[in-house]
């Protein structure tokens, strides 16, 4: 395994100069000062083997990436036919934060978790009696998945908090049409709290491991959350996981992935579908590359999960 | 595989039923006028076998499913980055023939090739100087990969022609923002030709694999087009293959699919996703009910394609 | 003019059964208790003559009919050019209550004063240092027009205000965009009080007045705003002050007038406009029937205003 | 009035420069070989007298001020309800060629006649047999009106029709929800010619007159057209005639007008709306000037219509 961990390393340095086709995130100061031409990778096997390469040791937040841990999470606190209920899964092609098709498509039910409409009405169902329950709930179920603990990065979420109004008016127009479920002040701080948890690359690996894995956790050896739920969230990755480049995404790399604003992007690659890499029987990919384009999405780290695909041959289709 | 064909026979007759819960489309004479109560389906291997299965002999219009041939082709004739130069593939959560998004996103680049815009934008692009030498192109095409002859049904060629309202404001529309690459009623005839091609679900089953096995026909041992612009397509089907369905069915079924208004369904199980199924190596998969719901899909037929992915553990994700 | 008195005090009668069409505002709980059938008229000339007829003594909240008076006041507190940077006059078609605009036309400057978004947008450019002293100012201005005291409906105001998620999710998408003055809540706080300021038909008749004589209070003998905001605000009642029929109370009734979810009417008939009425220079019309249609406006009320307006041919076109 | 005639004409040349701000329209080969300096009015009151200045003996093309005649001969030849069963009385706020609304607001009927979706409806609501005959019927009005010949120029007819792409997509639209009374191109023959109808500035005075007197022409002693249909055209012209700068235009104007691209512009000025002015009974004005804004007026036309209207008291609010 050698070689391929210096072929990655090498590749990281390859595509690491991409980063100036982007900047950093602007709106959050936190996010802004980050070096916007730092790359990183990781990518762990179910054996727990990782490979690693790039600035590993940096910490970021998860930002919309962590949508899919709560979708996850609300599934398994309250089940699947309640949260599709309140949450569609359908693609949309409109940017994150969009408003119109809440009104535009009567009842106002959003359209899947991984626009920021949906995932608030899903934090909002997560269990708890307060938002900090519902927070904690959240980071001993990562803390489950990763094996260590995290936190969240208050100086981010203060930030985050405090420049919300577009958050803040989806939510109220969620209320409104009655797509949530405990107060909107409540339902912003879990979304914006868990958006500003910290974490690293090999812990976005070990998540993205257990998601191709079927929410199996290969090293606790545990049945970590049921295998339709996983099936569910990998399609929703792969529809609708890459802002409104997911349908590129999908056409050109070809895997389930989830990115967020912070630069960090997690793939999983299912058991069966990277028969020719390293990593035989699937694998969970992390990576962090700051520097985003106008969409959200990493570009250096776009560019090096594509090349990385496609030399290990780990398309899903 | 004797114990496999008495169970999808069995599977047939048990998801008939469901057919009751749609109807025949009935903007269209030809198709208004079919069984509803049909229900047919064709599975081929890389070698060859074949299970079949209820009205088998019945013959019907590609309708939508015809999208995904003329792409392929239009990659083929012109090359991909041309053809994406004039269509996106990004998912949209619109109905198939909203004009919409054509508009509201400028410059008015039809979002993908599944919906009406993209697809008559495509048909526009295919090779021929005139609508004759297109189709006649196409059903080249066509019958390389089947076999055999096949053809348009000029009834209903000729019914849909003289109710394309809908389709000539799109594609009228396309050529206002320059996105069609010949005259407006060419491309239409074209399309609406397409369209009317007949065919069976063994036809069907045995597209499907070409496109699962990435280009390569198994029977012919020729690389037909290809492998990138293979891939492209299925997550083309997967994130906008059934209509704005097709999230849910990916969420829930997890396959490339794409249906026709005349209720079919081709689906292409990809070499590595059906590991555990009597097609560990993948297969094509054709489907014909022709009582639809509200969306365009075949209630019957996609009710019968979940239980077997299902069953035999088809599932990409 | 007795003979004008009886019959106005007919035509209430006449109009009031239309009242069965409509229906009380139900989402605010103040509102829904009112009595459906009541219907009363004001009609105030430049003399100061007045003709009333049915529940006039009845007092009722302004709700939308208070979007005029702010627009004015914020016209004579930050100046025309200052306003119309913040708010367009452009008619719509949408509802009050619509946001799809906001993103869809960006900036995101709101349309029109009259519909929510910029009715709030209005709010929060009123002259004070805080909610209270924004809403004090408006009542001073209130009473200069009226000649007494006027107050805000605290019950209104507090089921407003718990129930003000939609416009909640318009103030924050006006704050994110740029288009609030002031904070947020203090913006909504100042709308929503404004909404729940208690008048009679008389005292609306006496603000209708003012604003058919350009801002010349008749009675003072006070040019009380400037001419030109007069004529302004006029313009906008005319294109946008029925919300989405305002275009058929133009094409059949022809006068500047604006409708409020409390069954309340306010009309401008300019000075040259009514030359064979019993007001040859003009007149403010009060009226208020709380049975409001979908749109929301009064049922009987703008009957009652069509057959007045036809009878003594004040269209002012 | 000579006085007048002097001021009118100094307007004109004070005004001229302002053309510099636009560009003659630049889709219609005939119209961008316009000379974008012109500036000519006509102002004509009800007993015949007109005053004149600039380039008046220039002919252009109606383009869409023909929208308000065609409405009014669809009124005569059908009948209120008729025609507003088809199309709808109001604003929109969108540009004058939108197609959204027709998919967003179902089923379909177009908002207004003053933009493409509504004036093509109301083409193919003109009596006549063929296209032919309709557009006989029309010239025949317009020539009842004016008091001479008007005809087609066939080479702007020619060119758009050639480009008109945009609006087939609008008609075939219109067509597919019911809301075309005619065959899609017949209709649009009938809106591309009466488009191309050549007039001068005094014929569109003349016009506006009619209109202004609510249908009955002062020097034939005649009711061309009942009181009620001029009355709404009026509302018509001020809610939605000046394009989606209508709202800005009644502000800050306060006239029913109607605008085209040819940079045509007619007035008209009701009988009681300019008591001040040397018209104390209301005029028709028509002006010329083909350099127009983004949105489709002409630069110099519409500020020598608000000085004019300014000086003169004619505002009607």
């Amino acid at each position: 395994m050698l070689d391929n961990h210096t072929k990655i390393a090498q590749w990281v340095e390859q595509f690491r100069p991409y980063a100036k086709e982007g900047n950093c995130a602007s709106y959050i100061p936190a996010l802004a000062e980050k070096n916007p031409n730092q790359l990183a990778i990781a990518v762990i096997g179910p054996d727990g083997s990782e490979m690693r390469a790039g600035d590993t040791t940096e910490r970021f937040t998860l930002q919309s990436v962590s949508k899919i841990v709560t979708f996850i999470l609300a599934c398994m606190d309250k089940g699947l036919p309640y949260v599709l209920e309140r949450v569609d899964v359908e693609p949309t092609g409109d940017t994150f934060n969009s408003i119109v098709r809440l009104e535009s498509h009567q009842p106002g039910k959003p359209f899947n978790p991984m626009i920021n409409a949906g995932a608030i009405t899903v934090s909002s169902m997560l269990s708890g009696d307060s938002p900090q329950e519902k927070i904690d709930n959240l980071l001993r179920f990562l803390e489950k998945m990763i094996g260590k603990k995290v936190s969240v990065n208050e100086e981010v979420f203060q930030s985050e908090w405090h420049t919300a109004n577009r958050n803040r008016a989806l939510a109220y127009y969620l209320m409104a049409s009655g797509y949530l479920d405990c107060p909107v002040e409540e339902a912003l701080e879990v979304y914006l709290k868990q958006c500003a948890i910290e974490i690293d690359v090999s812990d976005m690996a070990m998540i993205g491991l257990i998601i191709a894995n079927d929410g199996y956790h290969p090293l606790l050896k545990t049945q970590l959350f049921p295998k339709q739920v996983a099936k569910l969230t990998k399609a929703l990755m792969v529809t609708c996981g890459m802002y409104n480049a997911s349908g590129k995404f999908a056409a050109f790399i070809g895997l389930p992935a989830k990115s967020g604003v912070s630069g960090a992007i997690l793939a999983a690659v299912p058991s069966h579908a990277g028969l020719e890499s390293p990593f035989p029987t699937g694998c969970g990919i992390g990576i962090y590359g700051p520097a985003i384009d106008t969409i959200g999405n990493s570009v250096a780290g776009v560019h090096l999960l594509k090349y990385i695909a496609t030399e290990w041959n780990m398309n899903i289709f």
